[in-house]
């Protein structure tokens, strides 16, 4: 299968181009049966979309999406889930300039290489805006965890240099969206805002980091060997816009540690094994162990320019965008949702791959 | 599929548990009419097996592997490439006493819950004797890249909290091996070595990371959105055994960093457009741009203890295993093959998928 | 992969039940660089529609397909192609009186046994309104085909017991819809469309049989064991609604002629291996030999009934239909460019896997 | 994923060339717990291979099936289970002068073209000894059908022109291997060995056609669309080598049948809706609906010649074959447990698949 497509039973491919017609996908997969709440569908796209706040673009899409299959009074079918959202907020005219030139740290060279055609407008197929899509079906995805009990919560846990306290767990979910910047730790956050409110001033951006939280999620589900339930966290973290690393339970920072002290002991709860700590982030060898699932994702900022020439063309000419399509000062509170929706598509996955390990 | 098959054309399935009759797989998609050089798989495996040095475990298996089709007078014939390595030193009676008991901070209890029924030998399914497989069929796909010019060389950059300096490159891919830690910055190598013996000595463990570098990928290979080459990079390393975070580029350091500082300028060389910097790491939105890729990969150390209790059973009764299995202090350096392995398998199997990228 | 999508680089998935918003799908896979014409897609989704003659139903859609997303000034970027058709012609109460009820020989038992839930509106996503998503899929493909030369043509070689003359080839693809039977043999579409209208007149319906050919597909296309051409063939003519039967060459009558005459001779025709008979079909061990492939598949009539009870609720109530929902004395014209769309999907699919198969 | 690979959850890939060192493969996706009778593989094996009686070729292999590893005290693991059939009785010399040649209406020239780079001996990965790997598969599919109460029979219901009786349906499973053609009608029987021996004295041989039968497989099992059961039966008999028409229920001769006639009216029996005839042989719209599932292969003649030249080479040259090659007078009867194997990989697979249906 060509790269568009997700997860091998609750699965999701999406199309669309940032200034096409629309752009759209396919759930598949879903069982039969689940109730949908569409209000929480909008109410995740709304958190991802432009123009939420005076730290994000000013693009003001409605990323309405409308749902044409696989529901029926209320509840879903198991048959495929189709949905379109329109591209509205279309300026074609703005992206003229930039039709035969290429912005750094973009994809606008990579697409034009391999394919040798392409959309140059405001980044085509590789737009962020692709993401919506990713929204809808993580939504669902959510919708079936959250059946079971699953709880999937992500926030900023650092914007440039300013981070949470180590450690740092939200308390109450309900804090996340409590502020733009989407960190549930009031200090940080304001000092994340100043910061990017600083640099905007100058047409200058932040990159951040989101930490993932997966409360009950069952013990023993996961695959063995290559579809490692972190190793598909990874890859799903890695396929967001930006995102350029990804790390389980303490990840880097367990390297500097010795076996006998990052090992998680175990203890015995009301008949069940657990573990004192959670160095490993609720999975081991692949399969989740039944504590917490934490991760955290590290986005690059937005590549921008101040006075610099900033994009080039295939003779080498170097000149300045003068409409320079709009971008956020930092992409990552908007981030937040994809990330929760990403992680919901391979444990929903994964959640049902289980179904079949036993006899 | 289930989780033991990798890749979309050129593909690896692996099977077999620790200590069953043999590991072995099958190599699918690999073109017709490579020449394979036996020589340099089995160099690999060399490179991967324990008892290599006084660093590693003793468990001495020959890890000789048996190819058993799809080549035909030296060369491929593009049909599947099956493969075994036969379990040579299989001692299960060490592991009499584990069979109902759970080692922390390994896969033991999760396959039990996942599956209901385990070989408890060895770690079973869940044993690294299974990334012997991988670095059979990464040697192949290193072989097909390798006539394209395409060369993949990894190296420890960290054992504990002892560093290779910031930005170190080796210049000499011959230095990797020049000594056990695989570390190919001499002195950093000499203080990884004290590191591992120090601890080793009290019978604990250290982790490490290991860096990536692949040069000469043709630009304007990967795909869109999900199946980004970064992500599946992801996804390769963090189906590594112990592998607990991954990043490309500048990675999580680029968080803290400007936008306009981040972004790689361009520059015109000899009729192409390349960049002054590299802080992508050779990837933008999911496709080669001709620089160097360039990704890290952290390990955790192995589950250790000294005086404590060090496994439990199902009904809560903690114990000390009588013979632990064997362990090396630090698992890093033998991963290194693997490392590349399995970054050889996502760059093959890309490079082939970009054949259908244009009418 | 849920059973919504077809193909292996070259996909199709699709989306959507008979009567709600819309029906609709992804294409992916198709290079870039395809010049698409839309007024071909519309062509042949008009060959498939309800309401083209006095021997098909009555139910008047459009089926004008939306292009969303993949096609920018003309041509194809690579990127997924995503489409709609919107469900015009809904007259849901018209199947009210169905909600609990399964008729014969149709999927809605099934569906009902499967999951549970349903959609019981003129068979929800079991309609034939579904292959309208395979004829934009499959229009596209044979656009990519037809680029390299390769033509399809399907046309109807039996009704009910009226076939066309044994071995008989069209001379002239243009006479496949000289008539609504769709079948180029004049004589015979005459005897078919009289044998149709006499049973439509007492409600009653045939099948048929459809034979499609193949020219100027290159030999060297295919993949061997499970992935056969012909298997993937089978596959996709009975994933077709109604289709019973699928045979390839001399298909069933092979059985009764011995080796020595069944043998396709070779002969030697300007430097290329060619055969004088071509009884295999034009393939042999699942790739294409070079020669014209042709294959033939069985549709069973639409059930019906003419007095008796017609549907079953779980009780074991049966009863009538008032309403019956449209459906035509005889499917099998309409059912030619679905056949087209499906071989030119898998044709279109190993035509592209080929691209892999030598260094 | 190449061609060598089968199913979605339940999987089976294949490697080997005939006269490589060993041919074999991989099951994975088999459930945790199943209990498997290696006894079983071996008769199953021994029913498939050359030599078994005057009708079948003189090629004595032993088929010696070890399985190693995915099973672990009796019971599967759910790890992937590899296995090994080593080719003991190889006579690459008798091939030698083959080298260059084709025979027609084998894969000889079609993999030559494919690929480029060929193993001439015996027909390489064309071979039909790859299909002893489908029947160690095959056998581990049926066990876990059986352990669910389906049950798997194909018998020989065609040779050449001799037909067992219309809608003969054998009483006793026993019957089929009660006469080296698999044919339960004993009249039948007779008259098929009589023919076959009367063409064999000649050197020539009779194609044949397979009925399969399977029994008690649940209701509501396979999957829409695409992914119908029918569809991947399909597939999976035109993957078996000469196989080359597929029919189900009454298929072809569903034709010419009216639609009142056809359709299979429901009954109500024991609270359960049946139907009284069965006409669509057990599925609608692509699932099970409770009734005995019911298909037919066909199977064309070995091609063989009896005096003319029977090879041709690249520059055009004709020759006959010293050594032919060993091949069966009618390869029919070895057949039936490769029907059977691949009818329960798809049967299992889907069986799993509705796992995943209902939330």
């Amino acid at each position: 299968m060509p790269g568009n497509s997700f997860g091998q039973i609750f699965t999701l491919s999406t199309f669309g181009e940032s200034h096409g017609k629309a752009i759209g996908g396919i759930i598949d997969g879903c069982p039969a049966g689940l109730r949908i709440d569409e209000s929480f569908i909008q109410h995740q796209l709304d958190r991802r979309r432009p123009g939420q706040s005076d730290i994000s673009t000013q693009r003001k899409e409605k990323d309405r999406v409308e749902l044409l299959s696989g529901i029926f009074e209320g509840k879903t079918l198991g048959t495929p889930i189709g949905f379109i959202i329109r591209n509205k907020d279309q300026r074609p005219a703005d992206y003229d300039s930039l039709k035969d030139k290429f912005r750094p740290s973009h994809a606008d060279l990579t697409y034009a290489l391999k394919y040798g055609h392409r959309d140059h407008r405001g980044g085509g197929r590789a737009s962020a805006r692709e993401t919506a899509c990713r929204v809808v079906g993580g939504s669902i995805a959510m919708q079936l965890l959250a059946l079971n009990g699953i709880a999937i919560r992500a926030w900023v846990s650092q914007v440039g240099s300013v981070k949470t306290p180590e450690n740092f767990i939200p308390e109450d979910h309900e804090d996340i969206d409590s502020n733009p910047v989407r960190c549930p730790h009031r200090e940080t956050a304001d000092a994340m805002i100043a910061a990017i409110k600083h640099l905007a001033t100058d047409g200058d951006t932040l990159g951040g980091e989101i930490t993932c939280l997966i409360q009950h999620y069952p013990p023993g589900v996961g695959e063995p060997v290559f579809d490692k339930l972190e190793a598909d966290l990874a890859k799903a973290m890695l396929s967001i816009n930006a995102a350029k690393g990804f790390e389980i339970g303490l990840g880097f920072k367990g390297i500097s540690m010795p076996g006998s002290l990052y090992r998680d002991h175990f203890v015995f709860e009301n008949g069940e094994i657990k573990t004192k700590t959670n160095h490993d982030g609720g999975i081991n060898g692949g399969i989740s162990n039944g504590m917490d699932i934490l991760f955290r994702v590290a986005f690059k900022p937005v590549s921008t320019s101040r006075y610099e020439p900033d994009v080039m063309d295939k003779q080498g000419h170097e000149s300045r965008m003068e409409k320079a399509g709009r971008h956020d000062p930092c992409v990552v509170p908007r981030a937040v949702p994809i990330v929760e929706s990403m992680a919901a598509l391979v444990l929903a996955d994964h959640w049902l791959r289980m179904r079949t390990s036993k006899i």
